[in-house]
């Protein structure tokens, strides 16, 4: 075992601290990756507070990794020691299933072992995140962070880059589609770049039109202020895809009139239940369909950051010192991060 | 113009009651038709007594109609007199928007012209339907009845058949998979057929355990009862495709739950609203899609009345003269019809 320091909450109600606790020593397949910046995800507050009634505690929250390679299990055969490296939401699954072996392991009928919080599928002891010095974790599970990347900016593309990329892949979305992307978020904000890089039109759907030039500095062609019932109807059976990612109940039902025949309104958030509830006639009268999507593989994870490298996209970020994180929750709350805070995990030695 | 003679509404609470009425002379691309039989849908009755509120009166009803020509238009080149031939929900359509490019006349961005209550494109007359004598069709939405298909049986399939088939092969189902199928009426017992036939195993979804010998009668594999909630557990993650003609509200979570990764929940009815709501949980987190389709394009439609004949598949009907029709709505509201009431048209001249 290997000692390690964190910050961690050890109750919904408590901030986070720091915590001292032990990493195990990498098995024959895993890494073991020095932190040097993490992510910070809104999942990390729902965590940390027991929002969503699964958190184990003590909780240590952190899914967008990137670090370097200190150690190498002997059966590791795809890292070496100085690599640099990137871990994301898993950092196991069962890898026999149906999902798995079609490298989804998101979708892993026995459920994928997530990066925090979730027992580890061998010794069962509960998953730490990556608000940490380091981490170990097994090959299949880290993936490369291509050369001349900002590591720092890369962070977040392991949590909220792949969350959109995989949809807007797994449904084809290519050049001449008109996409709609709902929300711009640390996620929307990379719907945007990367539904351009793709080549579609981008629109926002924005409920501020003061938000309308910062849309179009993030790359949107088109701006509609989702409030103006006049714009909402002009778009009537205009966009191929919507990519939702605001993270509060909202009607669904007046984004879907402006898909058009075979259009799919991709939701990526848990709102719980769709309220107000979706008209069957906004899907069957045009055929179109709502559908969810979960992070992505980690075959994709690899994807999407070589994706990024080769357009040139990366997260907007504000860079935080971990001392600092529980202000930073408390800003998230509001919404006043652009787009992503990554903790610069040198601060934790300070 | 011609004489013509038809069963009809002439307000949403009057029955039915014969009308004679004209049709129009054949214009240069028509096809007339003598209708020989006419399946009788739910719609008829929404529409007759409109509950959906679109109703124009008099408002004949009738789309599911076999027939034999009796003229055609000069310019109509794929029909001649005697030829047995088929109308379905639609007449006409812009046949110039995406979605008719696509052979997708249901998805007309025009809105397509249906076979009753709705204005003709060219004279803005009333369409009247198929519970009449004859009746004169654009030969683009002429379909032919391929030859030694039972007449009768074949009416239903020009709406129950094609409203089942198309979200079937749309969605690509096929050997291997597993489909389930809720409700067993004219629309589920023919999409048990369908999915059969197209190498799928088939599991229905029925309220009631009585209805399991019925089911397998069908073809069904297996049957869930799913008021069993044992039963209902039991089944998750299990199918592929579910396919719902449900025509009343109902909690569509237990069945997405149902759903392996990729699962595909179709609609096919207007459950106005989706109610209880839809937890987004059950489509993200699995990546399911809740789709919707409706009848389908014409190319299709002649597509299931061909993979009926070679798979001998019909519609499980129950003959009935028109001056019967109002009982037969009263019978249909209550269920009691295996599957399909077909008007037998002979009885409109006894």
């Amino acid at each position: 075992m290997s000692k390690a320091l964190g910050y961690a909450a050890l109750t919904p109600t408590s901030p986070l601290a720091p915590l001292a606790f032990e990493r195990r020593d990498p098995r024959a397949n895993d890494v073991s990756i020095d932190i040097l910046y993490c992510g910070v995800c809104h999942s990390d507050i729902h965590q940390a507070r027991n929002e969503w009634g699964i958190a184990v505690y003590p909780l240590m929250p952190g899914h967008e990794i990137v670090g370097k390679v200190t150690a190498v299990g002997p059966a590791v055969r795809n890292y070496k020691v100085g690599d640099l490296v990137g871990v994301g939401c898993m950092v196991d699954s069962c890898q026999q299933c149906a999902a798995c072996r079609k490298d989804l392991e998101q979708y892993c009928q026995e459920g994928p072992t997530m990066t925090y919080a979730t027992p580890d599928r061998l010794d069962g002891t509960n998953t730490m995140g990556g608000y940490s010095d380091h981490i170990v974790v097994r090959e299949e599970f880290v993936v490369r962070i291509p050369e001349g990347m900002d590591l720092a900016a890369a962070a977040p593309i392991l949590c909220a880059g792949i969350t959109t990329y995989s949809p807007l892949k797994h449904h084809g979305v290519g050049p001449g589609h008109k996409v709609g992307i709902l929300g711009m978020g640390g996620l929307g904000h990379m719907g945007i770049k990367l539904a351009k890089a793709m080549g579609a039109e981008v629109t926002v759907f924005t409920r501020s039109a003061a938000k309308a030039g910062e849309a179009r500095k993030q790359g949107a062609d088109h701006v509609i202020v989702s409030t103006d019932a006049e714009q909402m109807a002009a778009a009537a059976g205009h966009f191929d895809f919507l990519l939702d990612t605001i993270p509060v109940q909202h009607d669904l039902n007046p984004y879907l009139q402006t898909l058009t025949f075979d259009g799919v309104h991709i939701l990526v958030g848990l709102i719980e239940p769709i309220a107000p509830p979706v008209h069957a006639a906004n899907l069957v009268l045009q055929r179109r369909v709502l559908a969810g999507s979960l992070i992505g593989g980690i075959a994709e994870t690899q994807e999407v950051l070589d994706f990024c490298a080769e357009h040139g996209i990366s997260c907007d970020i504000e860079m935080l010192d971990i001392q600092n994180i529980n202000a930073a929750y408390e800003r998230m709350i509001v919404g006043d991060v652009k787009y992503r805070f990554v903790i610069d995990m040198a601060s934790l030695k300070a």
